[in-house]
């Protein structure tokens, strides 16, 4: 028996999440029954999505419950197996939560090929980059012409997709809340243009970043970007919709845009939901691809680390009001 | 020279469109210049997605002018011609507008096949056929055993999309906003089941008649019905875009559907825009399959007729309040 230091939801947030809806508790963890595996976490990310998973619908996690530990995908190693296809030492990815010491069905791990760095299982090689991968290349599906658009631009996901667009051979334009962040995407990224959504004149900075139009936008926040996105598709334009960012630190979602539908049928508008989870077959593919960009440099991930678990939940709320750059990953 | 009598766009609607934004005049018509052809209407349809054409922005039809023959698809036969393509007497479909006479040239006319009652070519065999057929077959794709949901359902695109859906081996549940069109759609189409969408109850009646869910909804209205389908979209759901009546008679557009886009993303759900002119290489396909249904008898189109231009503006006002039951057609 081990002590275990977790994070638990101690309440689900109204409105705003807060770090007052989370806990630090002293558990235990007793050795894995036979054909688990116990793993000590190293690293976990945070996410925007699993925001959803604390509200009442309209999300994919199922009904949130207090009193739980809080939900997140982790890299760490084997500390003891009672499954034979692991043994202690080994470098795995699993749904650790935020917490020292998880146990686990053999199925719910990946073993980690020793050739990568295992924080890369948070980014580029894990959730968020076969996310970036699947919904640019299998739903977005841009030609190598095409200009890509992708909003949340300097988050887990959007800055490996407009990397991801730039490595195709596409035009790319980020939306993202901060100059500095977009500054950073041009410059560190290799995006070709960066919008400030909080301008004033956002609309009118989109369209000159977007001389040609959009034929792919990928979406990562709903709410008004995606209703600016609108106007600047093209016909037969594309949107991979991905996440709500913008509505998922509220209980009273807003009202969708506007040219929702007109605009779809004047352009021809195709718009996609995709859960990454749907690809899984073919996520060893991606991974190969993925790791070849790494590998000669054309694709950089970028990671923005706090420490120590009674910092996730602060790190949590600041990302979800656009503090992080990158995947935001907490180190134990 | 001919008096050609004529309904102009007097003026262009504010808000609600009435019969005052039209004229009734008596222009007169040349003889057609050459390579040109005369045709004198014999019938045309009205259709919703004209009042589109109407508003400053947000239409496929471009900047909308006043003093111009309102358009519409038409049928008649060729009075004169100075295109070796066409003879005197040739049933023809062509966008007549809605006048007595109209000159074209040749690309814009085609010529309809002796068997096929001419009627039909405002129907089934024309532009709302067409639009129901790829936008059901193509865009949606169903299969045989899912469950397709339509709205402005008894409308001239609508019916037939139930119709062809029902043939194809689909639950059918259609919904239109008065009691007596839905009895209609059921007894005499073979719906399976139609809503009211002007109840209390609409939701509620909307779960019960979809019990296994929605896979595909053939969209012709947006607005609070896109709504509620999204809530009862299976996953890997499909939305055609068809159209937007809930919004074309109007100069401020709702906002989209709260659901959009997160609820698109949780069922992965594929929302797709389409115009029928981007299928004009299978038309003479669909026709043939078309041409099949009524033949047998398994697809019946509904017509609703009113006689003479001086009638068309009321009408179409009505047919914008729901008034029409199947393809509104004006008789000269």
């Amino acid at each position: 028996m081990r002590t275990n230091t977790q994070v638990l939801i101690k309440a689900l947030p109204e409105d705003k999440l807060t770090e007052d809806h989370y806990e630090l508790v002293d558990g235990v963890i007793d050795e894995p029954p036979e054909g688990e595996v116990l793993v000590q976490t190293e690293a976990f990310a945070i996410t925007a999505g699993t925001r959803a998973g604390l509200q009442g619908s309209a999300s994919y996690a199922g009904a949130p419950k207090t009193g739980i530990v809080m939900n997140g995908t982790g890299v760490g190693h084997v500390v003891a197996s009672k499954d034979p296809a692991f043994k202690e030492g080994d470098a795995v990815l699993g749904p650790t939560g935020w917490q020292q010491y998880s146990v686990h069905k053999g199925a719910a791990l990946s073993v980690i090929d020793p050739q990568d760095d295992p924080i890369h299982y948070l980014g580029p090689l894990g959730v968020n980059g076969l996310t970036a991968y699947f919904g640019l290349f299998n739903v977005g599906q841009p030609s190598a012409d095409e200009t890509v658009m992708v909003s949340a631009a300097a988050g887990s996901v959007g800055h490996l997709v407009g990397q991801m667009a730039r490595i195709h051979g596409c035009q790319v334009v980020g939306v993202a809340g901060d100059d500095a962040k977009n500054q950073t995407l041009i410059a560190q990224l290799g995006f070709h243009a960066a919008v400030n959504y909080k301008s004033a004149d956002f609309r009118a900075l989109l369209k000159e970043a977007t001389p040609k139009g959009v034929d792919v936008y990928f979406d990562n926040t709903g709410g008004p970007i995606l209703g600016a996105a609108l106007f600047r598709l093209n016909v037969n334009g594309r949107i991979a919709c991905c996440g709500v960012v913008s509505q998922y630190d509220t209980s009273r979602p807003e009202p969708g845009p506007k040219g929702i539908p007109g605009l779809l049928v004047n352009k021809r508008i195709n718009m996609r939901g995709f859960l990454v989870f749907d690809f899984a077959e073919q996520y060893e593919a991606a991974r190969s691809d993925i790791r070849g960009w790494l590998g000669s440099g054309e694709l950089k991930s970028l990671t923005d680390e706090v420490n120590g678990l009674a910092a996730a939940p602060g790190a949590f709320v600041d990302l979800l009001a656009g503090g992080n750059i990158g995947t935001r990953v907490v180190r134990l």
